[in-house]
């Protein structure tokens, strides 16, 4: 892969030599019978007491007000389909470590075996005491749009799901700057939706509430063009209303119903989005010299894109993306999803809205653009870490303003806590690392990725 | 309460100062793309694929080897009563606290709403795949026995209910070192147990496993003496089978089949233990004048034991201990569960058996002994550092040798590794504390509670 390195063989061998990357450490003093008899009897029995006459204490004195679980049944992980809970532990135990280095939040990994959606919304509620939040993850579609949709529903604690929502967070700040740099407004932007999936669902959801009217939308999926008189159509109204939904409202987009695929769909377009499978060569070259001038591609499939970022180039393409690291422009949901968290869980939010999201797109959007936008910089780095405090504070001062926060914060307050948050993170992985606690890579496993990481 | 300080009060303050106790941290360099490209996408693919193709793999390329479920449905919290998962938190989470502190095990405190035995093993079962091992708690009797061998006969991943066998097991010890002080052998000795709920029904397992004879043993509850034509008995047979057992083969033990309560078992009784409800009057002063000579009295009600210390030893009690900090003899519980675990993660035993649990409480005696048994210490102190690798080698190697190990490690080597895991952790805490990223609790309650603990 990039930069020389072998990324999965060199993850393999360091996944086995530090046997996993998390740990639970105590946060307080706990060095002597007079800390443990505070922390666990027979002190303990005063907050378990508290909370038995008001479970909401739960949030001011346990860990629960700052963790997230982070839930999977490993029934799409990455690109590798349906590898099962085991296979997805090493995947959410990832993303439990980029919750707390960017977020400063404690995540659990959770993965299980449950595989309706039943069991799925069962296990969240009986589990919801234990946590702040739950983030959903790898699910396979369309079951994870009704495991969100119903566990918002019923748990009151904030749910997401990150491929749907965090995915199109990212992208429509993306979008908003891609828009910028070329002149033009998003909302009268024609945009292709390659793939519709959980990250374009969401998207096209973000999309309509964003502004963009539906007739500026042409989703295609596997079959081609989704438009209301396609044979298959009546059949998703039951089976996955999520994608019937769109093929109703956007019809064809400003092409009218018409059949074709990805081809006919790029014709006359500014942007596409493509988060379908692996590439290249899903979408083509020529497809691409059909789209309009300044036209904005992004192709966010893993480990390769739909398109190689050269072809698209090549092709006129004046902004690409991908979600690749070594690429400029990488839609990264790591960009999103701890920094949200931060913000809804400072305000004790209810639930995290499109609004919000929006909020954190147009936030990450500005930061970037502070910088100087370019071809190949219209989405911040996860290395800019300024970002993350400063998206915390969009998604809660939001909630604050749509009544959904039970502890209002302005925008100022939020960003100075949740910069206090993250940094205490940064100061004692730092420490530990600096004292020898945190073994080092072995030096020439860190000169590789430092550098491959570079792009 | 003890020593001047009010425990509740002052947990009750320092739990919402701290807002919780323990936190997730990266145990791996964190800080820049590379890493996260490791860590997270594209490398993670590598790890997710091996777990894929064999699950068992997570026990090496995840946190999963060392880390164990403290759940609970908070149906029997304390001596609290059935407070709800909410109000269970503060304790699991302490629990978890002390789990890392003491044993180096990465613990995740788990509460939930399912009641029924089915809705619990089915949780369970859900979520093993992301666990090394289940530590149950605070669950009420009888439904903690049938979930406890349900759960180690489906489960493929060790099962401990501490209430049941962590409080056994430090209880034995103690009872081992106290008939050795007074120049008995426990297998001889006559023993009443008060109170049959999950510590005095586990205790009577493994008193058996010890070699104890039944009928040594009388077992008392709220309605008396238990014996198998005591008029309740048979209907025991279904509701609780595990007390049914005791009943028939105990008989009221060597007085045979009489009624009377806990004054009449005590006549002639070298030993009694009682886990039942918070004294003081529970056990009365002239019941423990009818016992033998050098009287051993365990007393582990919270927060008040049956008995004070000292109206035991006014009534003639040789060895006395408690379940409390603040008197010499404590029956703590922690000096178990975190090493025992230690240990069985370390060679990956299926399952804790009595065995294991036995060799556990020797070598706690063990422990005791060398330093030197007097009537005020016959039981390790928690500030007994060492004390803590050697429960783990002790537990390890018999599991080794019961054939239970899947990697057999020598208890030479369980205890250097043991040493080694528990002493980083303490180790990272320390350097953190020095660093000032884990605040000091405030001078004078640091003060306090550090003359109150010492008893």
């Amino acid at each position: 892969m990039s930069g020389g390195v072998d990324w999965f063989e060199v993850s393999r061998r360091l996944h086995r030599r530090y046997e996993g990357k998390i740990e639970v450490l105590p946060k307080v003093p706990a060095f002597h019978r007079g800390h443990y008899a505070v922390w666990y009897t027979p002190g303990v029995a005063g907050p378990a007491e508290e909370n038995a006459a008001d479970p909401e204490a739960s949030f001011h004195n346990t860990w629960r007000w700052n963790t997230v679980a982070v839930v999977s049944d490993g029934t799409r992980v990455l690109g590798l389909g349906s590898i099962g809970p085991e296979g997805a532990l090493p995947v959410m135990e990832g993303k439990a470590l980029l919750f707390k280095a960017l977020g400063g939040v404690d995540a659990v990994p959770l993965v299980h075996r449950a595989r309706s959606v039943g069991k799925w919304l069962e296990l969240l509620e009986l589990l919801e005491p234990s946590f702040g939040g739950i983030n959903l993850e790898d699910i396979e579609s369309p079951k994870c749009f009704r495991l969100l949709d119903e566990a918002r529903e019923r748990l009151d604690i904030p749910v997401w799901h990150d491929d749907q929502q965090g995915t199109a967070t990212v992208t429509l700040a993306g979008l908003i700057n891609a828009a910028k740099l070329t002149g033009r407004d998003l909302r009268e932007m024609r945009i292709v939706l390659v793939g519709v999936g959980a990250a374009n669902v969401a998207l096209y959801r973000l999309l309509r509430a964003y502004g963009v009217p539906p007739e500026n939308i042409v989703a295609v999926d596997s079959r081609g063009i989704l438009h209301s008189r396609r044979g298959d159509v009546e059949a998703l109204r039951e089976r996955n209303p999520w994608k019937y939904r769109i093929a109703v409202e956007t019809d064809g987009g400003w092409h009218g119903p018409k059949d074709g695929g990805i081809g006919e769909a790029l014709v006359g377009a500014d942007a596409v989005v493509a988060a379908s499978r692996p590439g290249p060569g899903v979408i083509k070259k020529e497809w691409v010299r059909r789209m309009n001038r300044n036209a904005i591609v992004f192709a966010e499939a893993n480990p390769v894109p739909e398109i190689w970022p050269w072809e698209a180039r090549e092709a006129g393409a004046r902004v690409v993306a991908t979600g690749r690291s070594d690429f400029p422009n990488q839609v990264n949901n790591s960009l999103a999803f701890p920094s949200i968290f931060r913000g809804v869980l400072d305000v004790r939010a209810r639930t995290i809205t499109d609004e919000m999201a929006i909020a954190a797109a147009e936030e990450l959007a500005r930061f970037a653009e502070e910088r100087g936008l370019r071809e190949d910089y219209i989405i911040p780095s996860m290395e800019e870490w300024e970002v993350f405090p400063r998206v915390a504070a969009a998604a809660a001062a939001k909630a604050v303003e749509q009544g959904l926060a039970r502890y209002p914060l302005s925008y100022e307050e939020e960003l100075e806590r949740a910069r206090k948050i993250i940094r205490a993170t940064l100061e004692k992985l730092k420490t530990l690392y600096q004292a020898g606690l945190i073994e080092p890579l072995p030096e020439e496993i860190e000169a590789a990725i430092r550098g491959a990481a570079r792009g």
